[in-house]
């Protein structure tokens, strides 16, 4: 038998402000609960959309494939990423990921050792905080 | 100071027969070694070109982003993948992965806790190996 799965792209679901974040943010598990332990999510915010100040027990990697987003790690100023920039965040680092105010941003978000826990969610990401990061 | 990386497309790298390939294959490393110790690479396989039978020690996740090719897990027939699909590969499952004859076939390799072991190398996938995939 078979330990391999192959899944072709399922469908998107939509997110909103009850889920830790501002905005309209579409989520496309593309590997949910496997044997490596380690999900892959294709993820697009709307312009304006951003999730809320989060960290990961054991860290994420963001590949972004397109549009214009920020990622800011709490006390640094916040970075502008491209389609083909990636992220590598370590574990436990408080940071936030979204949109320009004015493009789409789509990035997949790989959650190794996802079994650690996924995420813990702090504050929403203020507008004052989101408009500094387009400064 | 900040402890993310944040990297733009790095230059890709042409991989040839000697590297455990037939055929071309341009691999271009988005994540290398980073604190998440999960790697991501972007694989371009030449129409043809295929890598060797291997397993991961962790496992690993291919992303299909464009193109056409074909995931064969010893034992079971080869099966087709097209830009969307996305493969789970259990650790220690030996398996390959290439183009079709007539297709590039581009995916994202994610290979988490690969501080156990990248891959580990067997013997070339056959021409009538190859070719049964097609059939």
């Amino acid at each position: 038998m078979s330990t391999s799965t192959i899944s072709p792209a399922p469908a998107s679901t939509k997110r909103g402000p009850a889920e830790n974040f501002i905005g309209t943010v579409w989520v496309t598990m593309l590997a949910g609960n496997n044997p490596t332990d380690c999900t892959v999510a294709d993820v697009t915010f709307e312009p304006g959309a951003r999730n809320n100040w989060h960290s990961h027990p054991a860290g994420q990697l963001l590949v972004v494939t397109a549009g214009a987003g920020y990622y800011q790690e709490k006390g640094e100023p916040a970075q502008r990423l491209r389609a083909g920039d990636t992220v590598s965040i370590a574990p436990n680092v408080v940071h936030w990921h979204g949109a320009t105010a004015d493009s789409i941003f789509t990035h997949l978000a790989i959650n190794p050792n996802v079994g650690q826990g996924a995420a813990n969610w702090l504050e929403p990401v203020t507008d004052e905080q989101y408009r500094a990061a387009h400064e």
